[in-house]
């Protein structure tokens, strides 16, 4: 459990209007809030959700410390009262998430956030940040694991992350979306992920020959000898130099090499000659380890040109999502509660794409019984209930002659409830756990929506009562 | 200072290659490692170095727990001497690094660590995952500030950032490329940074009218009114209600607005009609403040294009960097030392560009007498000086024939000594000096390396003596 107080990782705005509500009208109001996001990164057809786990911690450390009234109160903006609650802070809100792993849609609510507007205010970066982060390199990490068609790939990643939350929770997303294991080590210590790697250009380049550095290593881990072999030039010194101590170290104590990795030059042509001459020393089972600033679209064509690799380890396209490094959740204000009664609240966008879908909402994920595959999301109101022992009619959201009746389905409820009037009503899986469950997941999607070039859309539908809802306010407020 | 004990940060190998040189013939060797960079980000023509006080945060709290030890004995790939090595570990490694805020040029070295090799081993990456980020960050800001042209720029990115040290130190780094200030609470608190925010859409969605919410957040901050008008239609019922409010209750308490901020739309021709609602309306002194996925090159295509715009708030393109998120440093061994003499090291890549430069080395910056201007960086071989009441032959690293003879000028050494044999002799200026000192230090760059497009390269030169040393490792190891 990460014990670091993050409750002042928030923008000002949130204590201005915290600060703001205080003796106006809206003071006691209960708000809801939902988590989504309007775009998939890549242009890829779906989203990995994650982070969850680092939410909670969040939730579970959420305080003001002395130190941070006292900041506060210098800034000159608050006021006593609001400083006190603050000082008292407790977290009384209910909030429901979709399980880390899942696959997400835009549009959909991610996270709820149910409470007290005030303490809705003050959570929403870091409910943003949080889950923005991690669902964005669980989704690039699971687009690279479906390009390497089944080979493993390993983060590589840490020293180009941004930070370091980003190397070590980045690692935590890497593994959801389908990365094997890492080279961070406190990321493998924290998430009990497999740690892995064996040495750099420089453990090469310190000993006075290639082949003096190689032996010392696979002496020392006859049990794990990986060699790097791109230090001076692969063909004609590094795998030549690996094979000889191959035969002169490991042979003798009867023990078979794990592998060799190259870094650099044109993989798929420098892999083709390496697996040749490896197997021709009699050393099929030693694996070829390739990096250098690989991603989906790299791996994908080096494959397609018969790429001899047996391991991807994925570096900085990876932990910093190099393509599309933003993840566009947002946080936005979809009712208050008043008098016991939900009023949906909308916002307008002379951007129509920023245009809300206001209302308390529940995502159901629709999928098929014969084939277990997802056929739609759609989301109700709250009250509404999917019944799939009866047919049930899905419309596009815009375009609402397009009509499609559902039979022979089994309904999900996306969300699970995460805190219950602040109290946590949740245990997070194990990060393996979570890696597992993504896949079965993932595995209930269309292969066409998996497609990296324009893959098919995934409707995320509106009930019917919602889709009336939401046009009504969209006509009150236009006029 | 940051408590955190981030020493478990680091890729596998470098404890493997730790632990393989225990017990071999070079485990007593003192190494020199350089981190530079190859490539500015985003065909800049220069970086900006920062990062270096979350380094020396590292250093000082290097340490291994306990608990880190057992995980590490569990790995079964350790020898317990290792271990117990690992359970007394006493950084006594000598650093020198280029001081933040100072622009930067690829393959100058901007940190040198030399010491025991172990321990210049277990430090690389963390010492680029702190600076590939800063710099990265505070390079994007450094573009985004000159394309606003003297408006201030504040960084608004916290819920995009990867992870949390992403949004708090990337909002220091901001601010040493020249954002005035942060949304982020904490930043502000940590870095004696100004935090600024007002409020969200959900302040405005709320209420039942804009209206009301603009009037409750005027009467509760009459000298901090900055309302933002996009929730519904700026133009139509932003600007209108804004101005409402700024009439009938800034105005008779003797107040004036601070400003408007628009998110959404056409930020150039929106601005140009609602700068004149605001003059007509007797506001000329209320500033238009525009966020929106903003960049230097919307902000350039924006000005060209006549937006009113006072202020800019910068959020997910500054934080991630997001045209190129990946500031590619790297650590190299360049030297050891045998027997008290310095054997220079190469790294030979079949990517010509990754080749290293060998040696210990010494990056200087020339500046001209009478423009203050800085003409070259050039390397030397540590024992070299250049005499700066003298001429100066300097010439093109690869096209040698290319020379120049520099007069007139002063020789000034770019990195600082941080460390001495572990003990912290370096104490970091504040964020708002190194601000300070950035801005100076770019104002000595010529606007020809300015430019966004296709700048000027700003030559790092190698000396003479250094160009020889490199040429007969490169044919040394060529054969």
């Amino acid at each position: 459990m990460d014990k670091r107080n993050l409750s002042m990782l928030m923008d000002l705005y949130e204590m201005t209007m915290a600060n703001g509500i205080l003796d106006s009208e809206m003071e006691g109001t209960i708000a809801y809030f939902d988590m989504f996001f309007r775009r998939v990164p890549d242009e890829g057809g779906f989203a990995i959700m994650a982070g969850l786990h680092q939410l909670i911690e969040y939730f579970e450390n959420l305080s003001f410390s002395e130190e941070d009234i006292e900041y506060l109160r210098n800034l000159n903006l608050f006021d006593e009262r609001y400083l006190s609650f603050l000082e008292n802070f407790k977290f009384e809100c209910d909030v429901w998430a979709v399980p880390e792993g899942t696959p997400i849609f835009p549009r959909e609510p991610i996270i709820t956030v149910r409470g007290p507007i005030m303490q809705t205010f003050l959570v929403e970066t870091m409910v943003l940040l949080t889950i923005n982060h991690q669902s964005l390199i669980a989704t690039k990490s699971n687009r690279i694991v479906r390009a390497a068609e089944g080979r493993p790939v390993l983060e590589f990643g840490s020293r180009r992350a941004h930070g370091y939350d980003a190397a070590i929770n980045g690692a935590r997303a890497a593994v959801i979306g389908g990365c094997v294991g890492t080279a961070c080590v406190l990321a493998g210590k924290d998430f009990d992920i497999t740690p892995s790697g064996t040495m750099a250009h420089s453990w090469v380049q310190l000993f006075d020959s290639e082949y003096d550095a190689f032996k010392t290593y696979a002496q020392k881990y006859p049990d794990s000898t990986t060699l790097l072999v791109d230090t001076y030039n692969v063909l004609k010194s590094g795998i030549p130099n690996a094979i000889k101590v191959f035969d002169e170290v490991l042979k003798p104590m009867g023990k078979r090499p794990k592998g060799i990795r190259i870094d650099s030059g044109d993989i798929t042509y420098i892999t083709k000659k390496a697996r040749k001459m490896l197997d021709d020393a009699g050393y099929p089972d030693c694996k070829i380890v390739v990096s250098n600033s690989l991603d989906e679209y790299l791996i994908r064509d080096m494959l397609i040109q018969g790429a001899k690799v047996d391991i991807f380890g994925v570096g900085e396209r990876l932990i910093t999502a190099a393509r599309e490094p933003v993840f566009g959740g947002v946080y936005k204000l979809v009712a208050i509660e008043k008098d016991g009664k939900i009023i949906p609240k909308i916002k307008i966008s002379e951007n129509t794409v920023k245009i809300t879908i206001p209302g308390v909402k529940i995502p159901w994920r629709l999928y098929d019984k014969e084939t277990g595959k997802a056929i739609a999301d759609v989301m109700t109101l709250g009250h509404e209930k999917i019944d799939d022992t009866k047919p049930y009619e899905i419309f596009h959201p815009e375009h609402t002659w397009k009509r499609k009746t559902v039979e022979n389905f089994v309904a999900k409820k996306l969300q699970v409830k995460v805190y219950e009037k602040g109290k946590l009503v949740y245990k997070s899986p194990s990060v393996n756990e979570i890696a597992q469950f993504c896949k079965e997941q993932v595995d209930k999607l269309w292969d066409e929506v998996k497609r990296f070039e324009k893959p098919h859309t995934y409707y995320v539908d509106l009930s019917q009562e919602l889709w009336e809802q939401r046009s009504e306010l969209l006509h009150k407020h236009s006029k």
